[in-house]
């Protein structure tokens, strides 16, 4: 793909598990309706209510290994050898083409592959205020035993030393505070000179191009 | 220079005389207080009221040609060939370690000397709404020839070409907004994960570095 062709923001949302990262997407979306989520793609089968190009693109493992082998995901993963989950690229770079923005909410692991293909893509890592606030709000959610606990605080503290390869550092302590600090990001990046396509005409009239 | 100890954000505002850009760092600094503005260094005689090291570093020709030399200069320009105006490196570095803001408001090829010494340095084109408005901005003025006007013109259409290698644009075209969207760009840089020694704490306690 040649970069200035894809204009809209891939905003990839990413830390460690606990530190609210899906909440951060959520408020984000709330506030900016213009936003597109990605549509993920998975071998689980369709729940009451979910809808096909809505909530999943729902594939066989076949379809899904075919579109592996095909390099058609941005991201993927095969969560416990029972289903794959995935980013599929082409519905990610459509939304970008047409110069929307999308949201891609993923683990660490994820957003490094996502950046690999997708250099372009701009990744904001959810930091917790602290390591201890992180292991209290793993402990609080209370539906999991004292070493599922422990497995997914080690978890934790390995994707932490992810952060340093992300673009940018959004601490997750108030809420409120967290959702601008995103939006200030996408906003700044938008603002990007190989993305303005608005600017076409001032360019024609300088006879230059972006 | 390590690009990880300069941690605070150099912000360079440049775009084709006319724009305007003198205004919106004025704006900008007024609104921002903790934002430095670089101190030139400058061979002419200090003007009544003038304060070596806040108005300009004053410097004999003699010294301002050491410096050079000695690639002392982000970028420095000869002015006709009577003065040299130029932005000492040491200063805005001192200011950067320290973790403050700097802001440069310079020329087109200023800018991308700046870039090519400092390639973190976060470079806005600061751009007219139509070329039309910049040709009437440059007649406006009232206080030039028409063959200076028509120069000036033609260098800010020439200015207009190097629009593509900056990091971001900002019209401006109301200035309340261009100054929001410069203060946008400010925010969001320094987001930048690199920069975050204010996380110091936590990457420790994760056993991780930034």
């Amino acid at each position: 793909m040649i970069e200035n062709e894809a204009k809209g923001v891939l905003l990839v949302l990413s830390g460690p598990s606990g530190v609210g990262k899906g909440t951060v997407c959520k408020a984000l979306l709330a506030r900016n309706p213009e936003v597109k989520l990605s549509v993920s793609a998975t071998t689980r089968a369709p729940r009451p209510g979910e809808v096909e190009g809505v909530s999943y693109f729902f594939k066989t493992r076949e379809e899904f290994e075919r579109m592996i082998a095909a390099g058609e995901f941005l991201e993927y993963m095969d969560v416990f050898g029972t289903n794959y989950y995935g980013t599929p690229r082409a519905y990610v770079e459509q939304q970008l083409f047409a110069g929307d923005d999308v949201l891609l909410e993923i683990d660490v692991k994820g957003a490094m592959n996502v950046k690999r293909i997708f250099p372009e893509a701009v990744l904001v890592f959810i930091a917790p205020p602290s390591m201890e606030t992180l292991k209290k709000r793993l402990v609080g959610r209370g539906t999991e035993t004292e070493e599922a606990v422990k497995r997914r605080t080690q978890e934790a503290f390995a994707e932490m030393k992810l952060m340093p390869k992300y673009d940018y550092v959004v601490v997750n302590d108030v809420l409120e505070e967290a959702v601008r600090s995103v939006e200030t990001i996408l906003e700044a990046e938008r603002l990007r000179a190989w993305r303005r396509t608005d600017l076409t005409n001032l360019c024609k009239e300088a006879g230059t191009d972006l």
